[in-house]
């Protein structure tokens, strides 16, 4: 989960497009030029071709004019190709929700693998799966009810909503670029407007979208006021209209209300985790930036639990040596870039608050450059002071930079004891942990036992819901409930889980305190919570993974998923040279044995010319091919480098599945099979 | 997705329980009796455990008086193992909402990663994953909106609500069997409402209850005339509350509506296969069946879309053998029972309509026997004429005989062309399949081209979302904007994924109709559909993995689990034999090992005796177990034999993952090492 401030106001470090058409086609056909002389180089020197894919990268990847034609040029690859594709597009989409098509459904299915595999085992997580549709007190006690919200104005007339602070934030950007007439004085004044409105309240937001004479964009009309919308979906549970419930804004809660079953099935012993992948969903006032601020979304959060008093992680020297960008609170305060740090200083240093925040740190880098994530693109941003929640102990954000800027993609926050203090609260159930003490001391305590006989006779099959409802009453009820018994014999009582009441008897619970000496402290664990936003994470990827390279006749630009095979959605092709009986049963025989060991692949045995359908595939990131060109041995080629191998047929689904599963490098295939001249092929 | 109808009630064949408290104790006492005689037969004769189990077996799981006893076994065991947990249980739980604890999660994570290889991989299906939040509109053309309904009776005075069928079901069964008074005219009656109260009007309903004068079961009130409650659960979608949605109610529609662009992407090839895994939500009237009838589920779907012209499949060869239960219309309306067939026979006599619905019929045999599920507790059952929707073709549930009856957990339907043309008409998309016809035909289409240099012009990074809309238009509105912009020159246009009207110009767009030879036939595919409810499968799953066996000393009875590797939560515990530094050492370096190569595994280190740690590992259902008894060598024990061997230290890790990756049988084992005799252990 995010503290809730921050996840809702867009990163202000969001780099805006800056570019126009014309500029973007002029850099491209600078691009195009530096392109072409390499080529020219690469054929005449015969060297590797990654050199020209540097320059390219250089050309392409960074500049800022041409961000948002690279962008598009992504956005189109994956969009033509069904990466995703906007939802029920055929009623003319929705906004803010998108599916995934074929290959992206395999790269989420991919990446969530690898998540169960990195996290879940690796860690020996407790993994749990609750509902989506949530009930209101859970989200009222977790703070979402009442402070999960964006201000909106309404058009006056219109009724057309916006998100106030995107607003303002435009109209200050679009008069810091485009109006040549303001003052130095004016422009400080609409900078610093930019950099403190997250922290505008109501009133003052609203107070300078008059003060600037902001109206609705698209009518120009006057706007309301602003006015806080809450952003979950609500609905209502059961047929009554009695209990209203949300869908839930992320997975967490489902994680704090399980605390006690969790600890108890760990042994009570902490520190443990528990971990959720699931459905999230946020009603956003008007989604922009495409894929990575949508309505419903996947996130995969893990809950560490642990005591606040020892946060030392017993792995931590594993991930101690790790160095990569982090950018510390001081040097955001004090102007200056992320830069490298070494993960173990930095927690020895104190600049990360603890072990175990710093042990999840080096997990979550590792997690995402091993997804093919460039760490160079990759930075950890510590929160300012006024970013955080007041109970928060640290937090650190994983942002990976994209054409939009460097967005969140993780959130790895020491949540202290919040979340479990809130449920205790509201549920009357105390969410703690113990632990033995040296010297014990004297308590009193509430002790319910239902009569299950009794209770057996009166509610037959239904007595198992009664016994657990008097049993998870707290003390303020335990004590009116034997009030009442000892006054009136009979109590009302209601059944959450027959969602009725049912009549208890004095002879069917006893309710009493007792004393107790105590030989164990008591206390409310803290919560170090890593939040992954697997869609945000997954498009940063798209945009990391991709790249153009030119055809070999030169007048065009190919692309490619340059995709891990870890995360590329098809592992393999599997081409029949030309369209005859006896490659395409070779081709099936090869698709058998791959499916048997779980290798996904696809047969293409459409006539095209197989150059054609290397490009093809090279857009969809596959980095196998294999070409059957003889009813004994077939060729190999890898996707990047291009080249080929010749491997016979029995050998081929195997080669293909060790390097696919990593237990091999296209280098050792390299090294192992005779190569094979591409000279014949027209790509 | 089910037929609408048929997924509302709940099946009639489903078996009530019959026993109460006092004959299931008898019934247990016996069974004990049985145990008692059988294990010291085992001590005597030094027989095999299994012949003891299967009296076991016979003793407890089939006998009909104690089906309640054995279920309240199971689902006690599944709760306190946390297999599942009432959801929100510290807030007392909500009626129909379960969560997946950790084994249970990791069980359902195994069943949807085998799904996704016997489904999607296997056969090269096209996954996509869709958002549960869904626009009326999408559900309007489904018929969801009008039809998704279950009939609901009011308690006048509390104002509880009740399911309907539900109170009449429960009214007719209860005088069956206690009132011993009614006449055998009376019984005949009460015999045929239970028979055909499905197909009740709304108003026949109603007179029924009102002539049995049924009243509101907790308070004997009088009941409201039943009136229809839609299902699903309703939300609001952007901040204006102008656009109303639904949690989804199946994954289909998703599909349903990307058919044009899935269809592309592969190729304009028919037949092929799109699939989803995913939520679904149902708002329940009043939740019964615990975990068979929840409010929010995971669904499984496959939509295969076929020529209606040719229902014939390549591979329906590989299952033609296969011979199990199946329950033919013919079967079922002569009052015979299920028996067994030959699927090849049964698609050649026309019993099943055609062979792609058979090679599906075999494909779900297959992939639920893998499983674990109990092929004398499966069968197919055909729908009689007036379960299935008038449009569908024929339909087969695979139903599996839980402690609840025969419970259906996949549909297999043939939809003909029902779904595509509800979302062709509604959305003027034509969702159509075309192939090559021998003689061309003329005739006119409609051409809508943007002109995108002035939408650009005019819109900007808006260009993409005005252009798609525009391209979206059907006949009706295009022709009509056509008209508008030769009147006028200008129009309001709204555009879905901006959520805005947009001005447009003449010179923007340009409308058209031409006249063209066509030279294909054009259709509209028949969709045939098996989907499968995951957490149903899984509960059957449960049940029939289910057993007790004796402990050692006999007087205890010991749950056990016996899940194929392929489903278990986890694949091996590993315990080192006493608490000693050197055993821990070699338990983790296994550990290691076993996290690396992706064995879910826990380590027990507590000091608790072998035997009862091997209880609590059988509980959860564990296959294997290493005990580290020394630092060079461990034993591993099978779950369901007893069995050890002796391995040494460095082979532990791949021995277990040869047999739960199925590379290896427990007998090669068995066969390959020193065996070890557990006379130490205490189980």
């Amino acid at each position: 989960m995010e503290t809730l401030r921050e996840s809702l106001s867009e990163k202000s470090s969001s780099v805006e497009a800056q570019g126009n058409v014309v500029r973007a086609l002029k850099a491209s056909r600078a691009a195009k030029t530096e392109i072409d002389a390499a080529i020219e180089l690469l054929n005449k020197l015969k060297l590797e071709k990654s050199a020209v894919e540097k320059q390219l990268k250089a050309s392409i990847g960074n500049g800022s004019h041409n961000r948002e034609a690279f962008r598009q040029n992504v956005v189109n690859t994956l969009e033509r190709r069904l990466f995703y594709i906007p939802s029920f597009k055929i009623y003319r989409g929705f906004a803010g929700l998108f599916d995934y098509g074929p290959p992206g459904c395999a790269v989420k299915s991919n990446v969530l693998s690898f998540w169960r595999q990195h996290f879940i085992l690796e860690e020996n997580m407790l993994e749990v799966d609750c509902p989506c549709v949530t009930p209101e007190i859970v989200l009222k006690a977790s703070g979402h009810v009442d402070k999960f919200t964006d201000l909106m104005v309404k058009d006056e007339k219109k009724g057309t909503c916006y998100r106030a602070d995107h607003l303002l934030k435009d109209y200050c950007n679009e008069k810091l670029e485009k109006d040549l007439t303001i003052s130095a004085e004016k422009a400080a004044e609409l900078k610093d407007v930019l950099a403190v409105m997250e922290d505008f309240s109501t009133e003052q937001l609203g107070a300078k979208i008059k003060e600037y004479g902001i109206t609705a964009p698209d009518t120009k009309n006057p706007l309301s006021d602003p006015y806080p919308f809450n952003l979950m979906f609500q609905t209502s549970i059961g047929p009554s209209g009695s209990s209203p419930g949300y869908m839930r804004p992320e997975t967490a809660q489902g994680i704090f209300v399980n605390f006690k079953d969790l600890y108890y099935y760990n042994g009570r012993k902490l520190p443990f985790d528990a971990a959720q992948i699931g459905q999230a969903f946020r009603n956003e006032i008007s989604p922009r930036q495409g894929l990575l601020r949508v309505r419903e979304f996947t996130l995969a959060e893990i809950e560490h639990f642990v005591d606040p008093e020892n946060k030392s992680h017993p792995k931590f020297s594993e991930v101690a040596k790790l160095e990569f960008l982090m950018f510390p609170r001081e040097e955001q305060m004090s102007g200056q870039s992320a830069k490298k740090f070494c993960l173990g200083e930095a927690v020895a240093k104190g600049t990360v608050n603890n072990e175990t925040l710093g042990y999840f740190i080096g997990r979550v880098y590792l997690f995402l450059v091993r997804l093919g994530i460039d760490k160079e693109r990759l930075r950890f941003r510590q929160h300012l002071a006024n970013e955080m929640a007041h109970y928060a102990a640290d937090c650190w954000d994983a942002e990976i930079e994209s054409s939009y800027g460097w967005i969140e993609c993780v959130g790895i926050a020491d949540r202290s004891a919040f979340d479990l203090c809130a449920h205790s609260e509201k549920s009357g159930v105390p969410l703690v942990a113990e632990e033995k003490l040296a010297e014990p001391k004297e308590v009193e305590i509430l002790v319910i036992t239902p009569v299950k006989k009794e209770l057996g006779l009166a509610f037959k099959g239904n007595q198992k819901n009664v016994v657990e409802s008097l049993e998870a009453m707290n003390e303020e009820e335990a004590m009116q409930m034997k009030a009442t018994l000892e006054s009136k014999g009979e109590v009302e009582f209601y059944v959450c889980t027959l969602e009725k009441n049912v009549s208890i008897k004095k002879n069917m619970v006893s309710i009493s305190k007792k004393k107790k000496k105590e030989h164990q402290r008591v206390f409310t664990p803290s919560v170090i919570e890593p939040s992954f936003g697997i869609g945000r994470i997954i498009y940063c990827l798209y945009e990391h993974c991709f790249g153009t390279r030119p055809s070999k006749a030169g007048y065009e630009q190919l692309n490619v998923f340059r995709f891990p095979p870890l995360v590329a959605p098809i592992k393999c092709t599997v081409f029949p040279l030309v369209q005859n009986q006896q490659f395409e049963e070779a081709a099936k025989v090869i698709s058998k044995e791959l499916a048997s060991v779980g290798i996904s692949h696809k047969i293409d045995i459409t006539g095209t010319s197989i150059g054609k359908r290397y490009a093809r595939t090279d857009e969809l990131g596959v980095p196998l091919a294999i070409t059957v060109d003889s009813d004994t041995s077939v060729t190999i080629r890898e996707r990047d480098s291009k080249d080929q191998v010749r491997v016979s047929l029995e050998e081929a689904a195997s080669v293909v599945s060790s390097v696919t599963e990593g237990k091999m490098t296209w280098q050792d295939v390299w090294a192992s099979f005779p190569h094979h001249s591409s000279a014949a092929v027209d790509e």
